[in-house]
């Protein structure tokens, strides 16, 4: 599988002219080579990769699928091992979106002979198709919502914080299954472990890094996420949580009622509901990502709630869900911006949500596998406004 | 406060000469304005700082303690606010060392008459002396391990796995303050967010992220943390947690015995136990750092220990503690390469362990402050090796 994969990144390089690729992320090179430890691996067209343990040998050995596999990863080595393939000067791809600027630079001021070009979307666009391997571990992931549903109704009442709930979350969680870790590729996201517990009023306060159902958190030092707010009786409450199994993340988010629905909330999540099954009903290969996006606008209108269709005036998304996998936060953005038809294979995280300022929000977050006439939704739990 | 921070930055911007210095990472945007919203911080010796709520201005205006606040924060838009300060050329300071290479040389190429340098050394050297009122937020950090202690004295027994122990914390200290994430600054730093449970045999696996009683994790994805490991009577369990309180970070470990302690058990902690005391001991405004390394190596050779102080072999450490606050990797490792004095009010992470093969492992950590005649160390529960 790990062999297939690299031989995937050589056809892209050979395609977009890269003679050499040096790659630093762990989950890139978790990716091509099977583990997480700290490693650089040097791809090129000539030779075999070859696996930098820049520590922990042991592990690597046991970990990688990998056969070259050396102790060490310095510039210099990297320069003698490029020399050994013949291949002493041309493009040489790095990951220019997560690699800080001083280790770029340094790498770049070194490699002298080599033009240094971004190789992360060529990464990126491998792994916008999941294999086998890949499909089953967010599945898996996506099947620990069913523990995080059975928190919920076990655990909600009035009176609860969203805190304690996203902590009893997690404490069951972690023993199904979750590593304890949601990888972003973005920079600087950061944000709770436990993910977006969210309730009542904090449902439609949204902070700053993204335009989604944030809540505010517990500080200013991590502005959102789950608060100390007390839930009340009516109150809607969102859980918004994406597990990470064995390397892959689900994403998936229901709403719960404490007590009884009112008219209103009932309204609006059959709206999102709506939003939902169109979407759905309209994923299979070879339809333009960006048609999900407009059909759910669509949808929305008609439902006569777009204004308020992913978030409400400056802080209104223009997306309707996103690639995920390794990271949470994978294209496609499935966006009107986006120029790209589905493929069998995909991975997307479908997100609609309304939400309402002074009121509250609904949403409802499935991620689904894209096939030649459809697709597969993977969350274990059905598509209801739950009254617990 | 934070103006105060800001009038220490521009000293080091004069003396170090910087014209101008624009800050985008959240743990510096909040250490100087008091958000952690996305912003751009621009920073000159003419003018006022300019803070650039890039989203969620509403928040920001609520969070920041600066006055002048915009929208935005474009590259253009900052280029036309330096102009009206009259700053139009000299040495822009961006942080190198956190910003990924595509944002640094985009940022880089669009101020073309300026040269752009590395301002991460001076935010780090101002960062290293702490204000009372971030001694205070350390120190309630710290205190949130009493409540860790706590879960482990209740629910430590043979059955429990590693994780389920984790989960446990993580659910208590969610609600007592921990804001649920830990920042690291090192780019590619990812760890289970509940921080380290580690038992029996898992004490002496170190894997690669840090030389130091890592624990191996669930799986390869994550290589460590907490495993599904089922905690037997007669092991040795180390707890070593880093909670978030308002953005500041404690770091405090303890090891506990299932059961009654055996014989070497209580040895290598006595042994432990000397070298930490050696250190506080030792600690007080004035002393080079380096000695508290050098001293924690002679004390364990004295105790028979030196081969496994800090790891052994080829994942030895050579530091015995760091600096910490805003992120749990500050400068100064405390160790042999590092040339500064003590200055009170640094707070570091002293942590001595001493991990031996097929043995065990046992750590003590304690966050501590710099006074001008010794130190306050901030944990809240003895330094024992507590049988449970």
């Amino acid at each position: 599988m790990v062999y297939k994969r690299i031989d995937g990144l050589k056809k892209r390089m050979e395609e977009k002219g890269f003679d050499a690729a040096l790659l630093m992320q762990p989950r890139d090179v978790y990716y091509y080579a099977g583990t997480s430890q700290p490693c650089n691996l040097l791809v090129t067209q000539k030779g075999e990769p070859v696996l930098y343990a820049r520590r922990a040998l042991d592990f690597v050995k046991e970990e990688t699928t990998l056969e070259n596999i050396k102790l060490g990863g310095s510039l210099g080595e990297m320069k003698k091992a490029l020399q050994d393939m013949g291949v002493t000067k041309g493009v040489m791809g790095l990951e220019e979106d997560v690699l800080p600027a001083r280790l770029y630079n340094k790498t770049a001021e070194y490699y002298t002979d080599f033009q240094c070009k971004n190789i992360s979307p060529l990464i990126m666009d491998q792994r916008l198709i999941k294999d086998l391997e890949e499909i089953e571990l967010v599945r898996r992931s996506a099947g620990l919502f069913s523990y995080i549903h059975d928190i919920v109704l076990n655990y909600l009442r009035p009176g609860i914080t969203e805190v304690e709930l996203a902590g009893l979350i997690w404490a069951s969680i972690r023993e199904k299954g979750h590593e304890g870790f949601t990888a972003h590729r973005r920079w600087d996201a950061f944000l709770p472990g436990d993910g977006m517990v969210i309730s009542g009023d904090n449902l439609w306060k949204i902070s700053g890094y993204a335009m989604t159902v944030t809540g505010v958190g517990k500080s200013k030092a991590v502005p959102w996420g789950s608060s100390d707010r007390v839930i009340q009786k009516g109150d809607l409450v969102m859980v918004d949580i994406a597990p990470n199994y064995q390397g892959y993340h689900g994403d998936t988010a229901r709403t719960y009622v404490v007590g009884q629905a009112d008219d209103r909330q009932r309204e609006v999540f059959n709206s999102v509901l709506k939003v939902m099954e169109a979407v759905l009903n309209h994923i299979r290969e070879g339809v333009p990502v960006k048609e999900l996006y407009h059909l759910a606008v669509k949808t929305a209108e008609e439902e006569g709630y777009g204004e308020y269709l992913q978030g409400y005036g400056s802080q209104k998304g223009e997306y309707i869900g996103h690639g995920l996998g390794l990271e949470v936060d994978e294209p496609p953005v499935v966006g009107p911006y986006t120029d790209m038809l589905l493929q069998e294979g995909m991975i997307l995280a479908i997100e609609p949500k309304i939400i309402i300022p002074q009121w509250g929000a609904v949403d409802i977050e499935d991620p689904v596998l894209v096939t030649q006439d459809g697709c597969q939704v993977f969350s274990p739990i059905p598509k209801k406004l739950f009254e617990v």
